[in-house]
Protein backbone atom coordinates (compact mmCIF):
# COMPACT_ATOMS: atom_id res chain seq x y z
CA UNK A 1 0.00 0.00 0.00
CA UNK A 2 2.67 2.48 1.07
CA UNK A 3 4.23 2.34 -2.58
CA UNK A 4 1.13 3.13 -3.96
CA UNK A 5 0.29 5.87 -1.67
CA UNK A 6 3.84 7.34 -2.38
CA UNK A 7 2.82 7.27 -6.00
CA UNK A 8 -0.47 8.83 -5.53
CA UNK A 9 0.97 11.73 -4.06
CA UNK A 10 3.62 12.02 -6.75
CA UNK A 11 0.69 12.14 -9.24
CA UNK A 12 -0.95 14.57 -6.96
CA UNK A 13 2.05 17.29 -6.60
CA UNK A 14 2.39 17.19 -10.22
CA UNK A 15 -1.09 17.97 -10.88
CA UNK A 16 -0.34 21.07 -8.26
CA UNK A 17 2.43 22.33 -9.69
CA UNK A 18 0.99 22.20 -13.07
CA UNK A 19 -1.89 24.42 -12.30
CA UNK A 20 -0.50 26.70 -9.36
CA UNK A 21 3.17 26.73 -10.58
CA UNK A 22 2.13 29.60 -13.67
CA UNK A 23 1.10 31.36 -10.86
CA UNK A 24 2.80 34.65 -9.28
CA UNK A 25 3.95 34.95 -5.93
CA UNK A 26 1.88 37.18 -4.04
CA UNK A 27 1.26 36.13 -0.64
CA UNK A 28 -2.26 34.35 -1.90
CA UNK A 29 -0.53 32.33 -4.85
CA UNK A 30 2.61 31.07 -2.52
CA UNK A 31 -0.16 30.10 0.47
CA UNK A 32 -1.89 28.27 -1.99
CA UNK A 33 1.25 26.24 -2.74
CA UNK A 34 1.82 25.94 0.96
CA UNK A 35 -1.37 24.72 2.38
CA UNK A 36 -1.78 22.37 -0.43
CA UNK A 37 1.91 20.77 0.23
CA UNK A 38 1.82 17.56 2.61
CA UNK A 39 -0.89 15.89 3.63
CA UNK A 40 -1.39 12.71 4.21
CA UNK A 41 -3.31 12.53 0.69
CA UNK A 42 -6.19 9.47 1.54
CA UNK A 43 -8.75 11.58 -0.12
CA UNK A 44 -6.63 11.23 -3.22
CA UNK A 45 -6.01 7.56 -2.67
CA UNK A 46 -9.64 6.68 -1.80
CA UNK A 47 -10.22 8.35 -5.30
CA UNK A 48 -7.43 6.56 -7.18
CA UNK A 49 -8.11 3.40 -5.72
CA UNK A 50 -11.99 3.44 -6.41
CA UNK A 51 -11.46 4.13 -10.27
CA UNK A 52 -8.55 1.56 -10.28
CA UNK A 53 -11.50 -1.07 -9.18
CA UNK A 54 -12.83 0.54 -12.54
CA UNK A 55 -9.80 0.35 -14.58
CA UNK A 56 -9.46 3.95 -14.89
CA UNK A 57 -5.92 4.46 -14.99
CA UNK A 58 -4.45 7.03 -12.36
CA UNK A 59 -3.75 9.49 -15.13
CA UNK A 60 -7.04 10.20 -15.78
CA UNK A 61 -8.18 9.66 -12.09
CA UNK A 62 -5.54 11.68 -10.57
CA UNK A 63 -7.39 15.11 -11.45
CA UNK A 64 -10.56 14.63 -9.19
CA UNK A 65 -8.01 13.38 -6.96
CA UNK A 66 -5.96 16.44 -6.89
CA UNK A 67 -9.97 18.30 -6.92
CA UNK A 68 -10.45 16.97 -3.49
CA UNK A 69 -7.30 18.02 -1.68
CA UNK A 70 -8.17 21.28 -2.89
CA UNK A 71 -11.33 21.13 -1.59
CA UNK A 72 -9.68 19.45 1.48
CA UNK A 73 -7.10 22.02 1.66
CA UNK A 74 -9.27 25.25 1.42
CA UNK A 75 -11.05 23.31 4.68
CA UNK A 76 -8.37 23.13 6.85
CA UNK A 77 -6.98 26.71 6.29
CA UNK A 78 -10.90 27.99 7.25
CA UNK A 79 -11.09 25.47 10.16
CA UNK A 80 -7.62 26.95 11.54
CA UNK A 81 -8.68 30.72 11.91
CA UNK A 82 -8.77 32.29 15.03
CA UNK A 83 -12.70 32.91 14.79
CA UNK A 84 -13.12 29.51 14.01
CA UNK A 85 -10.37 26.28 15.59
CA UNK A 86 -7.79 29.10 16.01
CA UNK A 87 -4.80 26.84 15.26
CA UNK A 88 -1.32 27.69 15.21
CA UNK A 89 0.21 24.23 13.77
CA UNK A 90 -0.89 22.11 11.05
CA UNK A 91 0.82 19.15 9.83
CA UNK A 92 3.84 20.34 12.09
CA UNK A 93 4.22 23.47 10.40
CA UNK A 94 2.46 27.50 10.80
CA UNK A 95 -0.69 27.39 10.00
CA UNK A 96 -1.72 30.13 6.80
CA UNK A 97 -2.90 32.48 8.85
CA UNK A 98 0.12 32.66 10.99
CA UNK A 99 2.95 32.46 8.51
CA UNK A 100 1.53 35.01 6.70
CA UNK A 101 -2.06 36.75 7.83
CA UNK A 102 -5.84 36.31 8.14
CA UNK A 103 -6.96 38.06 5.44
CA UNK A 104 -4.28 36.11 3.19
CA UNK A 105 -5.59 33.04 4.80
CA UNK A 106 -9.46 33.48 4.01
CA UNK A 107 -8.02 34.24 0.81
CA UNK A 108 -6.28 31.06 0.06
CA UNK A 109 -8.88 29.01 1.59
CA UNK A 110 -11.47 31.04 -1.17
CA UNK A 111 -9.14 30.23 -3.97
CA UNK A 112 -8.77 26.74 -3.08
CA UNK A 113 -12.16 26.00 -3.09
CA UNK A 114 -12.48 27.72 -6.37
CA UNK A 115 -9.95 25.57 -7.80
CA UNK A 116 -10.91 22.43 -6.93
CA UNK A 117 -13.97 22.89 -8.71
CA UNK A 118 -11.88 24.45 -11.71
CA UNK A 119 -10.00 20.86 -11.63
CA UNK A 120 -12.96 19.19 -11.93
CA UNK A 121 -14.49 21.19 -14.70
CA UNK A 122 -11.12 21.14 -17.03
CA UNK A 123 -11.31 19.69 -20.21
CA UNK A 124 -7.86 17.96 -20.28
CA UNK A 125 -10.10 14.91 -18.53
CA UNK A 126 -11.65 12.05 -21.16
CA UNK A 127 -15.21 12.12 -18.77
CA UNK A 128 -17.85 12.87 -20.51
CA UNK A 129 -19.53 15.95 -19.79
CA UNK A 130 -22.28 14.39 -18.01
CA UNK A 131 -19.95 12.28 -15.71
CA UNK A 132 -17.94 15.81 -14.77
CA UNK A 133 -21.13 17.57 -13.99
CA UNK A 134 -22.12 14.92 -11.81
CA UNK A 135 -18.59 15.28 -10.16
CA UNK A 136 -19.41 18.56 -9.95
CA UNK A 137 -22.82 18.53 -8.47
CA UNK A 138 -21.71 15.72 -5.66
CA UNK A 139 -18.52 17.85 -4.97
CA UNK A 140 -21.25 20.77 -4.48
CA UNK A 141 -23.50 18.70 -2.01
CA UNK A 142 -20.28 17.78 0.10
CA UNK A 143 -18.90 20.35 0.23
CA UNK A 144 -21.63 23.00 1.03
CA UNK A 145 -24.30 24.16 3.69
CA UNK A 146 -25.82 20.56 3.90
CA UNK A 147 -22.73 18.67 3.85
CA UNK A 148 -18.81 20.13 4.96
CA UNK A 149 -19.82 23.51 6.18
CA UNK A 150 -22.88 22.64 8.35
CA UNK A 151 -20.70 19.93 10.12
CA UNK A 152 -18.25 22.86 10.74
CA UNK A 153 -21.29 24.85 11.89
CA UNK A 154 -22.41 21.97 14.40
CA UNK A 155 -19.27 22.16 15.40
CA UNK A 156 -19.09 25.62 16.21
CA UNK A 157 -22.31 25.68 17.71
CA UNK A 158 -21.65 22.90 20.52
CA UNK A 159 -18.82 24.41 21.48
CA UNK A 160 -20.19 27.97 21.78
CA UNK A 161 -23.05 26.92 23.31
CA UNK A 162 -21.24 24.41 25.40
CA UNK A 163 -23.75 21.77 24.64
CA UNK A 164 -22.25 18.36 25.54
CA UNK A 165 -23.24 16.39 22.11
CA UNK A 166 -24.44 12.68 22.51
CA UNK A 167 -22.86 10.11 20.61
CA UNK A 168 -25.57 10.11 17.92
CA UNK A 169 -25.45 14.22 17.38
CA UNK A 170 -21.57 13.52 17.33
CA UNK A 171 -21.99 10.68 14.73
CA UNK A 172 -24.41 13.18 12.43
CA UNK A 173 -21.32 16.07 12.82
CA UNK A 174 -18.66 14.13 11.98
CA UNK A 175 -20.79 12.40 9.05
CA UNK A 176 -20.58 15.97 7.81
CA UNK A 177 -17.80 17.78 8.53
CA UNK A 178 -15.11 15.05 7.26
CA UNK A 179 -17.73 12.42 5.97
CA UNK A 180 -18.99 13.82 3.46
CA UNK A 181 -15.52 14.63 1.49
CA UNK A 182 -14.04 11.29 2.13
CA UNK A 183 -17.45 9.59 0.91
CA UNK A 184 -17.09 11.69 -2.26
CA UNK A 185 -14.07 10.46 -2.64
CA UNK A 186 -14.64 6.79 -2.23
CA UNK A 187 -17.20 6.82 -4.84
CA UNK A 188 -15.69 8.72 -7.20
CA UNK A 189 -14.96 5.74 -9.17
CA UNK A 190 -18.31 4.56 -9.78
CA UNK A 191 -19.18 7.94 -10.50
CA UNK A 192 -16.51 8.33 -13.59
CA UNK A 193 -18.07 5.05 -14.97
CA UNK A 194 -21.58 5.59 -13.69
CA UNK A 195 -21.91 2.28 -11.93
CA UNK A 196 -23.48 1.71 -8.12
CA UNK A 197 -22.27 3.23 -5.81
CA UNK A 198 -23.71 1.41 -3.09
CA UNK A 199 -20.74 -0.06 -1.70
CA UNK A 200 -18.20 2.41 -2.02
CA UNK A 201 -20.48 4.32 -0.03
CA UNK A 202 -21.16 1.96 2.86
CA UNK A 203 -17.43 1.46 3.07
CA UNK A 204 -17.00 5.48 3.19
CA UNK A 205 -19.51 5.99 6.32
CA UNK A 206 -17.73 3.10 8.09
CA UNK A 207 -14.19 4.70 7.53
CA UNK A 208 -15.23 7.96 7.45
CA UNK A 209 -16.23 7.74 11.14
CA UNK A 210 -13.47 5.46 11.97
CA UNK A 211 -11.08 8.34 10.65
CA UNK A 212 -12.96 10.36 13.08
CA UNK A 213 -12.55 8.16 15.98
CA UNK A 214 -8.83 8.04 15.66
CA UNK A 215 -8.75 11.32 15.43
CA UNK A 216 -10.25 11.73 18.84
CA UNK A 217 -7.94 8.78 19.89
CA UNK A 218 -5.01 10.68 18.84
CA UNK A 219 -6.08 14.06 20.07
CA UNK A 220 -5.91 11.88 23.75
CA UNK A 221 -2.97 9.93 23.22
CA UNK A 222 -0.82 11.19 20.32
CA UNK A 223 2.54 12.64 20.26
CA UNK A 224 2.57 16.68 18.86
CA UNK A 225 5.93 16.21 17.06
CA UNK A 226 3.96 12.74 14.86
CA UNK A 227 0.64 14.28 14.49
CA UNK A 228 2.20 17.83 13.78
CA UNK A 229 -1.04 19.45 15.46
CA UNK A 230 -1.71 20.21 19.49
CA UNK A 231 -2.90 17.34 20.92
CA UNK A 232 -5.07 17.58 23.82
CA UNK A 233 -7.09 19.99 22.76
CA UNK A 234 -10.59 18.66 22.43
CA UNK A 235 -9.81 17.30 25.84
CA UNK A 236 -8.90 20.46 27.80
CA UNK A 237 -11.64 22.32 26.26
CA UNK A 238 -14.04 19.68 27.74
CA UNK A 239 -15.19 18.97 24.35
CA UNK A 240 -17.53 15.47 23.73
CA UNK A 241 -15.54 13.04 21.58
CA UNK A 242 -15.90 9.69 20.97
CA UNK A 243 -13.45 8.50 23.66
CA UNK A 244 -15.29 10.87 26.32
CA UNK A 245 -18.63 8.92 25.22
CA UNK A 246 -16.89 5.86 24.88
CA UNK A 247 -13.55 5.34 26.84
CA UNK A 248 -10.81 5.00 25.20
CA UNK A 249 -10.89 0.83 24.78
CA UNK A 250 -14.92 1.48 23.97
CA UNK A 251 -13.35 3.93 21.25
CA UNK A 252 -11.14 1.64 19.67
CA UNK A 253 -13.19 -1.15 19.72
CA UNK A 254 -15.49 0.97 17.67
CA UNK A 255 -13.12 1.88 15.20
CA UNK A 256 -11.76 -1.61 14.61
CA UNK A 257 -15.25 -3.06 14.65
CA UNK A 258 -16.30 0.30 11.47
CA UNK A 259 -13.02 -0.96 9.60
CA UNK A 260 -14.45 -4.54 9.89
CA UNK A 261 -17.95 -3.05 8.33
CA UNK A 262 -15.73 -1.14 5.40
CA UNK A 263 -13.81 -4.25 4.50
CA UNK A 264 -17.22 -6.29 4.33
CA UNK A 265 -18.85 -3.64 1.94
CA UNK A 266 -16.23 -4.43 -0.15
CA UNK A 267 -16.64 -8.31 -0.75
CA UNK A 268 -18.17 -7.94 -3.88
CA UNK A 269 -14.92 -6.28 -5.45
CA UNK A 270 -12.79 -9.54 -4.30
CA UNK A 271 -9.38 -9.47 -4.26
CA UNK A 272 -9.10 -6.12 -6.25
CA UNK A 273 -10.63 -3.89 -3.67
CA UNK A 274 -7.58 -5.14 -1.41
CA UNK A 275 -5.67 -1.39 -1.12
CA UNK A 276 -9.04 -0.50 -0.32
CA UNK A 277 -8.66 -2.48 2.68
CA UNK A 278 -5.42 -2.03 3.54
CA UNK A 279 -6.30 2.03 3.37
CA UNK A 280 -9.28 1.00 6.04
CA UNK A 281 -6.95 -0.21 8.31
CA UNK A 282 -4.55 2.31 8.00
CA UNK A 283 -7.11 4.59 8.81
CA UNK A 284 -7.03 3.33 12.52
CA UNK A 285 -3.22 2.54 12.68
CA UNK A 286 -2.33 5.59 12.03
CA UNK A 287 -0.28 8.20 14.27
CA UNK A 288 -0.61 11.35 12.56
CA UNK B 1 -35.76 49.24 -17.79
CA UNK B 2 -36.47 49.36 -14.11
CA UNK B 3 -40.06 47.42 -14.96
CA UNK B 4 -37.40 44.25 -16.44
CA UNK B 5 -34.94 44.89 -13.53
CA UNK B 6 -37.84 44.42 -11.11
CA UNK B 7 -38.60 41.52 -13.19
CA UNK B 8 -35.36 39.86 -12.77
CA UNK B 9 -34.95 40.29 -9.05
CA UNK B 10 -38.34 38.63 -8.39
CA UNK B 11 -36.81 35.56 -10.81
CA UNK B 12 -33.83 35.35 -9.19
CA UNK B 13 -35.60 34.98 -5.58
CA UNK B 14 -37.34 32.77 -6.26
CA UNK B 15 -34.25 30.64 -7.48
CA UNK B 16 -32.96 31.53 -4.00
CA UNK B 17 -36.09 30.19 -2.45
CA UNK B 18 -36.22 27.26 -4.17
CA UNK B 19 -32.33 25.95 -3.09
CA UNK B 20 -32.47 28.02 0.31
CA UNK B 21 -35.94 27.20 1.79
CA UNK B 22 -35.40 23.78 1.96
CA UNK B 23 -32.70 24.13 4.61
CA UNK B 24 -32.38 25.07 8.16
CA UNK B 25 -32.53 27.47 11.03
CA UNK B 26 -28.95 27.52 11.97
CA UNK B 27 -27.06 30.66 11.83
CA UNK B 28 -25.06 29.55 8.49
CA UNK B 29 -28.43 29.28 6.76
CA UNK B 30 -29.81 32.57 7.86
CA UNK B 31 -26.79 33.67 7.49
CA UNK B 32 -27.11 32.29 3.58
CA UNK B 33 -30.18 33.87 2.77
CA UNK B 34 -29.36 37.00 4.47
CA UNK B 35 -26.59 37.68 2.22
CA UNK B 36 -28.00 36.85 -0.76
CA UNK B 37 -31.24 39.45 -0.34
CA UNK B 38 -31.37 42.69 -1.40
CA UNK B 39 -28.52 44.04 -3.91
CA UNK B 40 -28.80 45.81 -6.82
CA UNK B 41 -29.06 42.05 -8.87
CA UNK B 42 -26.93 43.95 -11.84
CA UNK B 43 -24.95 41.10 -12.54
CA UNK B 44 -28.14 38.80 -12.58
CA UNK B 45 -29.84 41.42 -14.93
CA UNK B 46 -26.80 41.44 -17.07
CA UNK B 47 -26.78 37.77 -17.44
CA UNK B 48 -30.79 37.62 -18.79
CA UNK B 49 -29.82 40.46 -20.83
CA UNK B 50 -27.04 39.33 -22.48
CA UNK B 51 -29.29 35.50 -23.08
CA UNK B 52 -32.46 37.77 -24.09
CA UNK B 53 -30.00 38.78 -27.05
CA UNK B 54 -29.86 35.06 -28.39
CA UNK B 55 -33.39 34.30 -27.23
CA UNK B 56 -32.81 32.41 -24.58
CA UNK B 57 -36.17 32.38 -22.49
CA UNK B 58 -35.22 34.04 -18.79
CA UNK B 59 -36.60 31.09 -17.04
CA UNK B 60 -33.53 29.11 -18.50
CA UNK B 61 -30.85 31.91 -17.86
CA UNK B 62 -32.36 32.44 -14.09
CA UNK B 63 -30.10 29.88 -12.72
CA UNK B 64 -26.69 31.31 -14.48
CA UNK B 65 -28.20 34.32 -12.94
CA UNK B 66 -28.91 33.25 -9.27
CA UNK B 67 -25.19 31.57 -9.66
CA UNK B 68 -23.05 35.06 -10.21
CA UNK B 69 -25.16 36.52 -7.61
CA UNK B 70 -24.43 33.71 -4.90
CA UNK B 71 -20.45 34.19 -6.29
CA UNK B 72 -21.31 38.16 -5.38
CA UNK B 73 -22.64 37.35 -2.18
CA UNK B 74 -20.01 35.17 -1.36
CA UNK B 75 -17.49 38.00 -2.43
CA UNK B 76 -18.97 40.70 -0.42
CA UNK B 77 -19.41 38.29 2.73
CA UNK B 78 -16.08 37.52 2.93
CA UNK B 79 -14.56 41.33 1.72
CA UNK B 80 -16.29 42.97 5.10
CA UNK B 81 -15.10 40.93 7.54
CA UNK B 82 -12.37 42.46 10.47
CA UNK B 83 -9.70 41.05 8.31
CA UNK B 84 -10.53 42.18 5.28
CA UNK B 85 -12.15 45.48 4.39
CA UNK B 86 -13.76 45.58 7.91
CA UNK B 87 -17.14 46.95 7.04
CA UNK B 88 -19.87 47.15 9.29
CA UNK B 89 -23.03 47.79 7.11
CA UNK B 90 -24.01 46.71 3.81
CA UNK B 91 -26.83 47.31 1.98
CA UNK B 92 -28.08 49.49 4.79
CA UNK B 93 -27.89 46.53 7.21
CA UNK B 94 -25.39 45.02 9.33
CA UNK B 95 -22.75 42.76 7.58
CA UNK B 96 -22.95 38.74 8.42
CA UNK B 97 -19.88 39.08 11.14
CA UNK B 98 -21.42 41.97 12.87
CA UNK B 99 -25.26 40.41 13.31
CA UNK B 100 -23.96 36.98 13.85
CA UNK B 101 -20.03 36.57 14.06
CA UNK B 102 -17.02 35.99 12.10
CA UNK B 103 -16.97 32.02 12.18
CA UNK B 104 -20.65 32.20 10.45
CA UNK B 105 -19.47 35.03 8.47
CA UNK B 106 -16.41 32.49 6.99
CA UNK B 107 -18.88 29.82 7.01
CA UNK B 108 -21.91 31.76 4.81
CA UNK B 109 -19.28 32.84 2.52
CA UNK B 110 -17.90 29.50 2.16
CA UNK B 111 -21.13 28.02 1.34
CA UNK B 112 -22.61 30.71 -1.21
CA UNK B 113 -19.72 30.02 -2.95
CA UNK B 114 -20.27 26.58 -3.35
CA UNK B 115 -24.23 26.95 -4.11
CA UNK B 116 -22.94 29.17 -6.99
CA UNK B 117 -21.15 25.94 -8.55
CA UNK B 118 -24.09 24.18 -7.46
CA UNK B 119 -26.58 26.36 -9.32
CA UNK B 120 -24.62 25.52 -12.23
CA UNK B 121 -24.21 22.57 -12.25
CA UNK B 122 -27.93 21.73 -11.60
CA UNK B 123 -29.77 19.44 -13.77
CA UNK B 124 -32.72 21.34 -14.53
CA UNK B 125 -31.43 23.84 -16.75
CA UNK B 126 -31.59 22.83 -20.12
CA UNK B 127 -28.41 23.50 -21.94
CA UNK B 128 -26.23 21.07 -22.71
CA UNK B 129 -23.67 19.25 -20.59
CA UNK B 130 -20.63 20.93 -22.25
CA UNK B 131 -22.08 24.79 -21.84
CA UNK B 132 -22.87 24.11 -18.27
CA UNK B 133 -19.21 22.60 -17.91
CA UNK B 134 -18.01 25.62 -19.73
CA UNK B 135 -19.89 27.99 -17.74
CA UNK B 136 -18.24 26.52 -14.57
CA UNK B 137 -15.12 26.58 -15.88
CA UNK B 138 -15.41 30.28 -16.58
CA UNK B 139 -16.97 30.90 -13.33
CA UNK B 140 -13.82 29.33 -11.93
CA UNK B 141 -11.07 31.34 -13.67
CA UNK B 142 -13.30 34.86 -13.26
CA UNK B 143 -13.47 34.04 -9.39
CA UNK B 144 -10.54 32.40 -8.36
CA UNK B 145 -6.79 33.41 -7.26
CA UNK B 146 -6.28 34.87 -11.31
CA UNK B 147 -9.71 36.67 -10.83
CA UNK B 148 -11.88 38.13 -8.47
CA UNK B 149 -9.10 36.71 -5.28
CA UNK B 150 -5.87 38.25 -7.54
CA UNK B 151 -7.74 41.87 -7.50
CA UNK B 152 -8.71 41.50 -3.81
CA UNK B 153 -5.50 40.03 -2.53
CA UNK B 154 -4.11 43.27 -4.90
CA UNK B 155 -6.25 45.56 -3.26
CA UNK B 156 -5.09 44.33 0.63
CA UNK B 157 -1.36 44.57 -0.55
CA UNK B 158 -2.06 48.00 -1.50
CA UNK B 159 -3.66 49.05 1.55
CA UNK B 160 -1.29 46.99 3.73
CA UNK B 161 2.06 48.15 1.95
CA UNK B 162 0.61 52.04 1.43
CA UNK B 163 1.55 51.67 -2.01
CA UNK B 164 -0.40 54.45 -3.77
CA UNK B 165 -1.18 52.67 -7.06
CA UNK B 166 -1.26 54.40 -10.37
CA UNK B 167 -3.97 54.76 -13.04
CA UNK B 168 -2.40 51.18 -14.87
CA UNK B 169 -2.33 49.53 -11.75
CA UNK B 170 -5.77 50.07 -10.11
CA UNK B 171 -7.15 49.35 -13.73
CA UNK B 172 -5.59 46.08 -13.31
CA UNK B 173 -6.84 45.95 -10.02
CA UNK B 174 -10.42 46.49 -10.43
CA UNK B 175 -10.60 44.83 -13.52
CA UNK B 176 -9.69 41.49 -11.61
CA UNK B 177 -11.95 42.34 -8.23
CA UNK B 178 -15.16 43.38 -9.80
CA UNK B 179 -13.97 43.09 -13.53
CA UNK B 180 -14.01 39.37 -13.78
CA UNK B 181 -17.20 38.55 -12.37
CA UNK B 182 -19.28 41.57 -14.46
CA UNK B 183 -17.56 40.00 -17.53
CA UNK B 184 -18.34 36.68 -17.09
CA UNK B 185 -22.53 37.99 -16.09
CA UNK B 186 -22.07 40.05 -19.64
CA UNK B 187 -20.79 36.83 -21.82
CA UNK B 188 -22.94 34.42 -20.37
CA UNK B 189 -25.55 35.00 -23.17
CA UNK B 190 -22.76 34.08 -26.27
CA UNK B 191 -21.25 31.15 -23.76
CA UNK B 192 -25.22 29.59 -23.45
CA UNK B 193 -25.43 29.17 -27.50
CA UNK B 194 -21.56 28.94 -28.35
CA UNK B 195 -21.87 32.38 -29.98
CA UNK B 196 -19.11 34.81 -30.20
CA UNK B 197 -18.05 36.64 -26.88
CA UNK B 198 -16.48 39.41 -27.97
CA UNK B 199 -18.89 42.41 -28.77
CA UNK B 200 -20.11 41.29 -25.11
CA UNK B 201 -16.60 41.00 -23.36
CA UNK B 202 -15.68 44.50 -24.72
CA UNK B 203 -18.83 46.06 -23.70
CA UNK B 204 -18.43 44.48 -19.98
CA UNK B 205 -15.03 45.19 -19.48
CA UNK B 206 -16.28 48.93 -20.54
CA UNK B 207 -19.47 49.09 -17.88
CA UNK B 208 -16.48 46.80 -15.12
CA UNK B 209 -14.62 50.40 -15.12
CA UNK B 210 -17.35 52.30 -15.31
CA UNK B 211 -18.60 50.89 -11.92
CA UNK B 212 -15.88 51.21 -9.92
CA UNK B 213 -15.15 54.67 -10.91
CA UNK B 214 -18.73 55.40 -9.99
CA UNK B 215 -18.49 53.51 -6.45
CA UNK B 216 -15.20 56.15 -6.28
CA UNK B 217 -17.11 58.84 -7.35
CA UNK B 218 -19.81 57.87 -4.69
CA UNK B 219 -17.39 57.60 -1.56
CA UNK B 220 -16.67 60.74 -2.34
CA UNK B 221 -20.26 62.64 -2.98
CA UNK B 222 -22.55 59.63 -1.84
CA UNK B 223 -25.07 59.46 0.51
CA UNK B 224 -24.37 56.77 3.45
CA UNK B 225 -28.37 56.53 3.99
CA UNK B 226 -28.65 55.84 -0.13
CA UNK B 227 -25.47 53.70 -0.84
CA UNK B 228 -26.22 52.02 2.55
CA UNK B 229 -22.65 51.80 3.05
CA UNK B 230 -20.20 53.98 5.22
CA UNK B 231 -18.74 56.82 2.46
CA UNK B 232 -15.38 58.76 2.52
CA UNK B 233 -13.79 55.51 3.42
CA UNK B 234 -11.42 55.63 0.96
CA UNK B 235 -10.46 58.83 0.67
CA UNK B 236 -10.08 58.77 4.56
CA UNK B 237 -7.59 56.02 4.34
CA UNK B 238 -5.60 58.40 2.20
CA UNK B 239 -6.21 55.00 -1.11
CA UNK B 240 -5.32 56.01 -4.24
CA UNK B 241 -8.57 55.92 -6.20
CA UNK B 242 -9.82 57.16 -9.77
CA UNK B 243 -11.59 60.18 -8.32
CA UNK B 244 -7.99 61.06 -6.29
CA UNK B 245 -5.79 59.86 -9.53
CA UNK B 246 -8.26 61.97 -11.77
CA UNK B 247 -9.84 64.43 -9.85
CA UNK B 248 -14.04 64.05 -9.50
CA UNK B 249 -14.67 65.84 -12.67
CA UNK B 250 -12.06 63.58 -14.79
CA UNK B 251 -13.05 60.48 -13.31
CA UNK B 252 -16.80 61.30 -13.99
CA UNK B 253 -15.77 62.07 -17.70
CA UNK B 254 -13.98 58.79 -18.20
CA UNK B 255 -16.92 56.79 -17.01
CA UNK B 256 -19.23 58.88 -19.44
CA UNK B 257 -16.79 58.12 -21.85
CA UNK B 258 -16.41 54.37 -20.79
CA UNK B 259 -20.54 53.69 -21.00
CA UNK B 260 -19.99 55.50 -24.81
CA UNK B 261 -17.56 52.53 -25.61
CA UNK B 262 -19.55 50.03 -23.84
CA UNK B 263 -22.80 51.22 -26.37
CA UNK B 264 -20.87 51.02 -29.65
CA UNK B 265 -19.36 47.66 -28.43
CA UNK B 266 -22.99 46.90 -28.74
CA UNK B 267 -23.73 47.90 -31.99
CA UNK B 268 -24.03 44.36 -34.10
CA UNK B 269 -27.31 43.94 -32.00
CA UNK B 270 -28.77 46.87 -32.96
CA UNK B 271 -32.25 47.82 -31.29
CA UNK B 272 -32.17 44.37 -29.39
CA UNK B 273 -29.59 45.60 -27.08
CA UNK B 274 -31.45 48.82 -26.07
CA UNK B 275 -31.86 47.12 -22.14
CA UNK B 276 -28.06 46.61 -22.41
CA UNK B 277 -27.25 50.44 -23.27
CA UNK B 278 -30.13 51.26 -20.35
CA UNK B 279 -27.78 49.27 -17.84
CA UNK B 280 -24.83 51.08 -19.22
CA UNK B 281 -26.06 53.90 -18.30
CA UNK B 282 -27.87 53.41 -15.22
CA UNK B 283 -24.02 52.16 -14.05
CA UNK B 284 -23.16 56.01 -14.05
CA UNK B 285 -26.23 57.23 -12.55
CA UNK B 286 -27.01 55.16 -9.69
CA UNK B 287 -26.31 56.59 -6.25
CA UNK B 288 -26.41 53.25 -4.54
Amino acid sequence: MHAKLDRCCQLVDTCFDAVLSPMGQSPVELGMRYAVSGGKRLRAFLVLESAALYDINPLQSVWSATAIEAMHAYSLVHDDLPCMDDDDLRRGQPTVHKKWDEATAVLVGDALQTLSFELLARSETSESSDVRLNLIAAMARAAGAQGMVLGQAQDIAAETTKTPLDLFAITELQANKTGALIEWAAIAGPMLVGADQTPLARYAQAIGLAFQIQDDILDVIGDTDKTGKAVGKDQDAGKATFVSLLGLEGAQKRASALVDDACAALSPFGARAETLQDIARFVISRET
